[in-house]
């Protein structure tokens, strides 16, 4: 039988460590696509097309909307955010893994379009107090962004149950080893196997 | 949050490899426990009570059957067989894995009494024939009980579906990452956790 591609999908609030557990995966899982998003809105500093984003513009953003070009996409305050379906298809065919770094309503949309191949794991601090802590001490955002975005996990740990596994990431080995465990096995699901070929490859 | 316990099924055709990788679980795996099934069937040469089955009665077992002391039974010719319900409960109130080693049915009944703990993983051969080879030449069974097994794989077979996870075993490296990862990860299911008190506590 062929290697499976598959889709793993991580969410969680900024500051639960998600980039960190994503940097393990890169560094110890062979064979993986890490999809980059599309968006409308202009670089920040320090960013870099193909890399951080697809920057494009307004114009050929709603082209592919109309084109049905996009597996999800938003428009967020002015700028329109979304994942290409091209790309995807293209490394699942190939059999890799595909990363998706989204929030719970992209994973609702993906679920959703590409359920049987969607394996999804929703990351967190153990607790608010503990997110509040690491966002103020990195002192990378002001407070009323670090405001925002508490108030946004608080809505997002929510949704903790539409996902496969959850992670709560209060100690960096444990939570690597997991997020290494789920990537391994993300393309051993059953439901990536057509029934009809596997049972007929295998009565041989 | 506590550890959650959690449930590990593993099924597969005997042949298939299942014993190997159960010894890679104990070797790596900390805090499981493994599920002994009761039988009334007698103990065959070199068989211990509390090891390999717990030996019982046909009396004491009709006796279990009608306090609903058993999670799962069945009667294979004149034999009872079946799960004991209460040292399941205890291990998983201890936080443990607790893992099964059953077949097609007794997994269905266990998924659908515990599913929200179940991980389950069925394992085989890549093909038929390997599976025939391995039994021919472990030189272990006469040819009526191999073909007898064999003719049960074909079956149990198209119920793979009703699984999580698929190993196809053709390379015992990759297999143990597999069945590994897979026992990693089966107490971060999210259904294990309740929503209300993992909300709640996280909030505080």
């Amino acid at each position: 039988m062929q290697n499976k591609g598959a889709i793993l999908i991580l969410s969680g609030p900024s500051g639960c460590g998600k980039s960190t557990l994503l940097k393990e995966i890169y560094k110890n899982i062979s064979n993986y696509y890490f999809s980059i998003s599309t968006t409308t809105r202009s670089p920040r500093v320090g960013e870099k097309d193909g890399v951080d984003y697809y920057f494009v513009s307004k114009d050929e953003f709603e082209k592919d909307i109309e084109a049905g070009n996009f597996l999800e996409w938003a428009k967020v305050h002015d700028n329109y955010y979304g994942t290409s379906l091209k790309p995807i298809v293209e490394a699942l065919n190939d059999g890799k893994l595909v990363i998706f770094d989204i929030d719970v309503q992209g994973h609702k949309i993906v679920r959703k379009k590409l359920n049987s191949q969607v394996t999804s794991v929703f990351i967190t601090t153990p607790t608010l107090t503990i997110l509040k802590d690491r966002l103020y001490s990195r002192n990378s955002d002001s407070s009323d962004i670090i405001e925002k975005r508490l108030s946004n996990a608080k809505e997002e740990i929510n949704s903790f149950l539409e996902y496969d596994y959850l992670i709560i990431n209060d100690d960096l080995e444990k939570s690597t080893k997991e997020i290494l465990a789920i990537a391994n096995i993300a393309r051993a699901k059953t439901k990536l196997f057509d029934k009809e070929s596997l049972v007929g490859y295998w009565s041989k």
